[in-house]
């Protein structure tokens, strides 16, 4: 597999993965097809969003005789009538909703390989939240068990192994850990649709860093069903590659309008607060009395619409380095995307995260909501502070926090005297020969923060 | 005038202002046209956005000869071949940007009404912030004697006389009183241009606050020069019912995209994260290459979008109740918006606010950031607290937060025993007699607040 970095903010990248239909620039949202119900073509998708991948599940294909002898004879890509990248699911989720399937692990995986998939997936072992440490231990081991052989029959198909362990932080751990000594491509983190149903975004967090971490960075990271795309931001700033979504479909279908900062049923609205070809060419009205088909695909294409402009802004975050000023803004939008954020706050959790920062970023850090003192890069600052620095002399003076940089300031009184100068600021203390170091000189902060804020 | 209030969240209203064209729905967003230099033509945006009224200059068509005569034979509608409400300002911010100006303001208040405008308004004198108290008084007493004089000549033409005294809230005060007695129909909020281009708006909430505090709630309150949308929703919910924009087109002079999250310039963008009908059908490299005018026009237009789609934004809060939510929001794209939401927590300003609180709201209360806590609905809780609640015997019970209802959790132990149960919550501690009250079992809070935020 070839997948290239290209930009980095972070654990967040862009990268260029290449599969054998062409490449795909992720982080890629994938949107799901249902084989059997194809409310909008992928040939649209193409043209409209230009998707250069989509997911579609192989154990619906494998199941429907007509899907599965026109996918074994002409191909998945024939089958969807589309010449991108396509990934294919394989029944685990099927698994978790209807109990038990009937399909063998290797079978399905052979399967995905001869109708041609670029990326298929072995048939993982569903962890769900609810499920027991033993029994989720037992369903990882099989789960890897299943891994290490479809590995050998994948032939020239990328192969997903997903990361599973519920929300037990050491059993993803030591999943992803086996995962990686397996010669596979793509990660997805499995099991966490019914934390995401649920809203527990804190679980999710904890799931996605607990496999994140022991995974070769040299993979690629897929969220499976991240769905709504207030998730969107989370995950690729915890270096998430790939997200899929099935929810501009299922929301469309109870008349659910995705917007940047949530949901709205549509009957609650007198007006459409959105700009995309379909709201800018339907009356509200109109669209409240068509009929529930032709509004189903309208509404499902306002939906994707949204979620791929949503994963627009996320690129441009990245590149110009204020992916966590977005994530902490969508924090604002969701309580419970605040409790996810607290898990990002854990010393383990920003000591791996500091790692991954650069040295600068081409824009300044902007404060947005009591997070903000958390982020890695002035949790870096802090360590810097306590190892690195020591007073010239045993007295020090302590400055109010003036114009930045402070060392400009006060650079004369700082000659002539031995004593060093440290400044009050918002990162807690700043000695002068600290600071300037990004991003103590390139920061925005209100006039007041929070009491807690403070360090 | 007739101006009826159709709904309201707290001071924010959706109301309609009836001017001699027809009907015009508040909050509304007034493009700014420069009768010299149409850039997008009144039809145009009447077609898109189907706006129902608009602003330009009565002073540049009075200075220009062809103009001039062209609105004294035909009417300032047929000057811009717009047959929606037309307000007209009248030269003071000419004044201030070029110094004095050339035309008495008796003159230019008869003028308006002889070209037609629908809402006219009189040249009152600019309140610089910097200028001092003695100097802003002597202006704020001018632009009173000149509003007397320019309500007896207005005609069938609404009258906007503006409130002015730089950022003395005394000043801004008094010069709201005498204003209120004044005939006259729209109250603009005039001098705030130099606080919002300098992002002064902690400024600008105190200039907001201390004027409309003393306008009658029956009159239209505009905020001259809003400009960016991010400030839309502060300006709302203290109370403002017109905002005008020049921003669209100024910024798209300088190749500057609007966004509901800040500004972008277009060269440092690789792609745009915006669905609008420009974004959606022109590339962006095309737009990057192409002529300047050309280019300046559909960025204009992609402003606009943005600015008319936040504004509905608003409009889809107000009705659901949720305004706060999204000012609060809002403010986490800005530092110094932050530093604005500081002065809604005074405690006058509290008690203020509290007064045009419902009861209670469609939707449940989102905790969105430090400032949650200060709403005056949270506000008016706490008095309650003090000033309604006596327990029934010395000793109480302080009991965690379960879940909601508290009362329905706790009647059975309550109706035991004669020892009042009171909740531990983030709203503070919570009596069961008073648990029911909105918002107190309507609400969304992290697991974990910050400190600061508790009470």
């Amino acid at each position: 597999m070839r997948f290239e970095i290209k930009d980095r903010d972070g654990l967040a990248r862009i990268g260029v993965l290449e599969t054998r239909h062409g490449k795909v620039e992720t982080p890629a949202l994938l949107p799901v097809i249902n084989p059997n119900k194809v409310s909008i073509e992928p040939k649209e998708m193409k043209k409209l969003f230009k998707i250069d991948i989509l997911i579609t599940n192989s154990y619906i294909i494998y199941k429907n005789k007509r899907l599965k002898e026109f996918a074994l004879s002409k191909g998945v890509h024939k089958l969807l009538d589309f010449d991108g990248s396509i990934m294919t699911d394989s029944g685990t989720f099927q698994s978790y909703v209807y109990g038990d399937i009937d399909v063998d692990p290797i079978e399905i995986v052979e399967f995905q390989r001869d109708i041609g998939s670029d990326i298929g997936t072995i048939l993982d072992l569903f962890t769900n939240p609810e499920e027991s440490y033993d029994e989720t231990k037992r369903k990882i081991n099989e789960t890897v068990r299943r891994a290490r052989i479809s590995s050998k029959v994948k032939g020239e198909m990328l192969l997903a192994c997903p990361v599973q362990g519920g929300t037990y932080e050491d059993l993803r751990a030591a999943c992803a850990k086996k995962m990686s000594e397996i010669e596979c491509d793509v990660h997805p983190i499995g099991g966490v649709v019914p934390l995401m149903e649920n809203q527990r975004y804190d679980d999710l967090a904890k799931v996605i860093i607990s496999s994140k971490r022991y995974l070769p960075l040299s993979r690629v990271v897929h969220l499976f069903g991240a769905g709504h795309p207030l998730v969107f931001p989370l995950a690729v700033i915890l270096g998430v590659d790939l997200v899929d979504s099935a929810s501009y479909a299922k929301y469309a279908r109870d008349d659910r309008l995705i917007f940047p900062w949530g949901t709205e049923k549509l009957e609650d609205l007198e007006e459409i607060p959105c700009n995309c070809p379909v709201c800018t060419s339907t009356d509200i009205k109109e669209l409240k009395e068509m009929d529930k088909v032709e509004r189903e695909k309208k509404i499902a294409l306002h939906n994707l619409y949204i979620c791929f402009s949503e994963m627009k802004r996320i690129k441009v975050a990245i590149k110009e380095g204020s992916l966590w000023e977005l994530v902490e803004e969508k924090s604002s939008l969701n309580p419970m995307m605040f409790d996810a954020l607290r898990v990002l706050e854990r010393e383990d959790v920003k000591e791996w995260l500091e790692k991954f920062e650069s040295i600068s970023k081409k824009s300044a850090l902007f404060y947005v909501n009591p997070h903000t003192l958390h982020r890695p890069i002035i949790y870096r600052y802090q360590k810097r502070l306590f190892s690195v620095y020591r007073p010239r002399e045993k007295e020090v003076v302590l400055k109010e926090e003036v114009e930045k940089p402070y060392s400009k300031y006060y650079r004369e009184e700082w000659g002539k005297s031995k004593i060093d100068i440290i400044e009050k600021t918002p990162f807690g203390p700043v000695p002068l020969p600290l600071d300037e170091m990004y991003p103590i000189a390139q920061s925005v902060f209100p006039k007041n923060i929070d009491e807690e804020s403070k360090i």
